[in-house]
């Protein structure tokens, strides 16, 4: 009889709950971490709410932290015990896709290669880690060893928000000098707010509502934030930059006003940088486009993954370069999940990102 | 009394008439170019049915091949009676635009030194070249003198449609393997494909219906040539990258269909890389964009212009490497303009391009 | 009792000999290719000599076309009995270094996951493919499908000679328009060669004194071949570029002789891209080198491999856009592999390449 | 008579000297500046020595920060009475060099357009900046002005030092989560440390063997510093690289011993970026160089200029970004500049950059 353990499943639109799942047994490439902590991410929101699709009874979440509990038999290079991170995105390393440096969009079991969003495996195509136990597949890419002396709390960030949001910068192709502007801070924008400061951007303007999160925008690097409902953001951006418009804008939550705004903030020949998941189409103003003579670039980042991409973070995390511990505001055991989805769902209480611990 | 010349001129929207105006008086910076030949280019269509607007008595015309006649008084390193060509854009050089690499963007003018298509300005902002004489601004950093043993109608596509198409190639990052898509076989499609080619693509796929255009690029490169009358050109695609898609896909037509298309034709990662002038808002449908979680870019070129550009492309019509001249289809005398813009306009007799001879 | 197979073994230096061997046995990620057709490398001569160490005893050769025999456990994706290629660099996928993109200095096996030109394991750290099968590491990274109708000699290029070659032109970041410098047109130099012509360079210049070499040379693209016996190089490099100099010089010999006119040869801001594998310490001229003030760029590359690389090389063979067959100029079977090495080694009879038939 | 000034100019090697000169006469394309303060750059030592060959009677310095004096006929776009600088290198814009973004290697004078280190002009082949009043030419694209509230030296390491070591992390390609060596901690290699952690990394190891430097070196961002008298520096770069090798090394002071150790110190895959003016031939190690395999990139860069890049510049000081005003210990009028020299040629009193009041 297999092991049980305690698992966040998918149950139907609207529901997410705690369920009994058999701990996942492991192939020769797999591992098997056991979490030791994990969070809640925006995308499960969407599939909480039915609105990015996944199979009934899977098992969300993708952002796990913990200890290797068991090695595939192929796996070389780790050992039990070790504590472990995995990103979101969990590359073959072997497809074409993947070693072609499109890691996210990995397609190891197609003929070609290649699968939009196919590097997202964990509780979308394969149980995730809001469990006690999550399978992590072609360990040896994804498995990314703990520097000694960081906790939990401080890597929690590096396998989704903290990778996507500097995604955000790095696409974007932020340089020393740039003036950008982030659209939303929430959890992945203030991460690109972070990435935007880490790669030289000298003017950093976020654009936020929300009191706490605008405090924390500035704590974490912004120099302006633009409050949307009180403020036109567009001409309030044009007149911090002197009628230029910004390099780069890094749109970080996923409407068409965000997507529209960081459009027409851009100078000439700058660069959207796009980080949100859109749930609609998204219309490209004629004006805002220079009629498509204006030089600009639009690019869209998934969530960067494999090991090497979680090694750097964590470096980054140690020297001190960036402090994402003030991101967790609640925490959670496992058990009370439920409740800290509609926590999180609902934006109360100045939460930004909670801790779950199994 | 001023010297006249024979220029034509917008009217008003549906009318561009020849015309007698003074030839140009030139400044320290500028050159006066006796014009050999030029061309009609799609954006003078728009021109002339007023979707892109202009100031009335403007003279058109920004694809000069010619001799200079005249240099400024501050101008070195040319002498009178070098032929020469300056790009359909004119960059000035100095402006913090020009300065970033942007000339297309310039802003020279400007308290902050850039401008949205700033640097078009023939036809545009300025006088252009459909007339006996025009002026070159900034004649240093646009004037470049044709090599010896090149014909005007060789080297009348590089100011503009080579310019313009090859840039579809260059920043849609066009590498050796590649499979790149063409949107529409129009002389810029044409040279997309040319520039595709040039680029080491090792299928090319035109999307037309024309069939001398068709035909055409075939003969220039492409490998397939997908009718979109008769075929689902997406399905179509597809199959023929074994499902996969494209790298790159260049759109050379500026409708919502074609962009549409484009982007749909990409593999998880792709670039749509756009040279179209738009008349509409455009719409990004989720589906095709991934819902933002593709990794796909979207960048837009205008023409590069200035005379290290302009000395490339020659350098790519005397190596042989590009034969564009097959491209010219129908020539005309200055006082035949009219005639030549309403075949033109009407895309009849398999026309693609016009040489007009002052 | 295991099964034998014949091999080509190092047996010390001044001698390769052909030895029994037991076939390999496989592991659960591997893969055991029946080798059709193999050939020789420049490298393996430097082995021969003891001039690049190599433990006695290995089966040496790093170019294997074949059929996949037998597939390891976990190795999902293929079919026994399909042709396929590998390239003589066999990344694993999942090293860190192969997850930054540095697939040939992969160090799978090391604490950090890089190390210097550890991507090459084939008749170097691991046994070789001048033999009647080799194991192929990491497969499912590696094993690429020959396309239908593509002959084993049409692809036996791609496995080092091809991919070397282009990388020189790729890592020159050659662009349409500019002007490239050769030098040595060996088997290597001439896929330079056809690589810069691919990526739209307008001018190329082989350097080369052996009259087979300097012909095939034009027959696959160069412009011009400079006879570094008879001709003063850099000063007919200078003269063939109005004194301007190349943008982009490709050393693919790897001697000092090469290496220093490849640097003399460049324009200011130019790229020196080299392939050579040097036996001694380089020299880098001061006035070459403008003190270091010259914005020169040196750039060194090491064959790409892994299976997506392969799979781009057979494109460019199958679309037509590279014709290599004619590199092939002796043809051995695996049995007279000694005499193989005698000819390639002295480069005899005009000898470019040889095919190898176990 | 033309109206007199002092300046600073080479008599012979061994001596500059101030001396009366008349105040330059300037061109339609030029500006005269007012130099309110300038400062000695190593390369004016250099020259000083007789190391670096300039033209006798050539007034030195290329670091000017002042007040618009007069403007050039044909100069738009400033007023006379604006606090402006301009960059050690002032590109013309024009030349073709400059049009493709190479604009130290102008070669605006010449038929073809390049110039090894063309681009530099001030104090070279040109009258430079020592002095009360200095010509600038090509003004439009090398005035900056100084935005309000920045003194004199807050802007002064702009034109050069700030400018070189930025570019040396930029040409490096520093990312986030990188780790670099910065080769010296003089005022070139301090300006390199800011800006590697501009651009992100996280660990930066400074070498430098004076404490002062290796002081200031911490407190500008090293988290590091390696003392070369002490310690073998590869070794130790190494141990604290975990035995990979840092992803980026600088070299900013121009010897075999830097240049060497930087390239040692690398990971396979590596960029070694050099600033440094180099006096001899460099040799390049066999071993650390993996024989020319290793995917190394050696990139050399001279100092960036043109206004746009100014004022980029100048917005990373006012941002409060890069704060490198500790950089001028020391003050001098202009009357004492033989004494600065002095001071600044023999390294006293803990120096590292002198300001100079005309």
């Amino acid at each position: 009889m297999p092991q049980m353990m305690k698992a966040a499943v998918f149950v139907e639109p609207g529901r997410i709950a705690l369920d009994d799942k058999p701990v996942p047994e492991i192939g020769p490439l797999d591992a098997l971490l056991r979490v030791t902590t994990t969070t809640i991410c925006g995308t499960d929101v969407h599939i909480l709410k039915g609105e990015y699709p996944v199979r009934r009874g899977l098992t969300v979440g993708h952002e796990p932290v913990g200890v290797i509990e068991k090695l595939g038999s192929a796996v070389r290079g780790y050992r039990e015990g070790q504590r472990a991170i995995a990103g979101a995105i969990t590359p073959s390393g072997y497809s074409n896709a993947s070693l072609a440096g499109f890691h996210a969009q990995d397609g190891a079991g197609t003929a070609h290669g290649w699968k939009p969003i196919g590097g997202w495996r964990f509780g979308n195509t394969i149980d995730g880690c809001q469990a006690e136990y999550v399978l992590v597949p072609d360990a040896m890419a994804n498995l990314a060893p703990i520097p000694d002396g960081l906790s939990d709390e401080q890597v929690l960030m590096c396998p989704d928000i903290m990778s996507t949001g500097f995604a955000g910068a790095e696409s974007g192709g932020v340089r020393i000098g740039d003036t950008v502007a982030v659209f939303a801070q929430g959890p992945i924008g203030l991460c690109a707010t972070v990435g935007a400061r880490l790669m030289g951007a000298t003017k950093i303007i976020g654009v936020e509502a929300v009191p706490e999160r605008a405090e924390m925008a500035q704590r974490l690097g912004a120099d302006h934030v633009v409050n949307f409902r009180t403020t036109d953001v567009v001409s309030e951006i044009l007149r911090l930059t002197d009628g230029r418009g910004v390099d780069v804008s890094i749109e970080a939550l996923g409407t068409q006003a965000t997507f529209e705004a960081a459009l027409r903030a851009l100078r000439p020949g700058g660069t959207l940088s796009s980080l949100g998941v859109y749930s609609e189409d998204l219309r490209i103003p004629l004006g805002a486009f220079a009629a498509g003579l204006g030089d600009h670039r639009i690019v869209t980042s998934l969530c960067p993954g494999g090991k090497e991409r979680m090694r750097r973070l964590m470096d980054a995390i140690q020297s001190g370069r960036a402090d994402l511990k003030g991101l967790v505001t609640h925490r959670f055991g496992l058990e009370q999940i439920e409740a800290a989805y509609d926590l999180f769902s609902h934006q109360r209480d100045g939460v930004l990102k909670v801790a779950i611990t199994p």
